[in-house]
């Protein structure tokens, strides 16, 4: 099984009201020492076994043109493997 | 700078209907390999130097009652320390 995490983050200097939020909130909370806060996704898929070089290039393909928006976000993607 | 990482995902078992739309749209898009996927959310914090003990347990305590679901959600916290 191959596990890829997808983490889809606010790219620096676009507004990021949840996060924004966020800060405020951790501030009231006594978290005076907070600079910033980014608020993005995490998408945990798990795959079959399959053919690793063209599952990382399709992965990476749909990731770009669906699941994030590279206007405003950046993303990175790990990958796992496990067992057999 | 001290940044924190925390990612919150959705617990095995806990029904994600953002996960489930994103693994049809994948198998439709020709990943007929994809298994699961569960969708999260990843939260970006960056501290100014503080007492890093207080800080990591504030951060802990927040997180669990402020900005995740522990019925349903489970989260973990990466902290990583940058320049001086």
């Amino acid at each position: 099984m191959t596990r890829a995490t997808i983490l889809i983050l606010p790219k620096e200097g676009v507004f990021d009201p949840q996060g924004e939020a966020i800060r405020n909130a951790l501030i009231h909370l006594g978290l005076a020492e907070t600079l910033s806060v980014r608020v993005g996704k995490e998408i945990v898929i798990e795959f079959k076994e399959a053919d690793q070089e063209k599952l990382k290039q399709k992965v990476e393909e749909i990731t770009k043109n669906f699941l994030s928006n590279p206007v405003i976000e950046q993303f990175k993607i790990e990958w796992e493997k496990e067992g057999q």
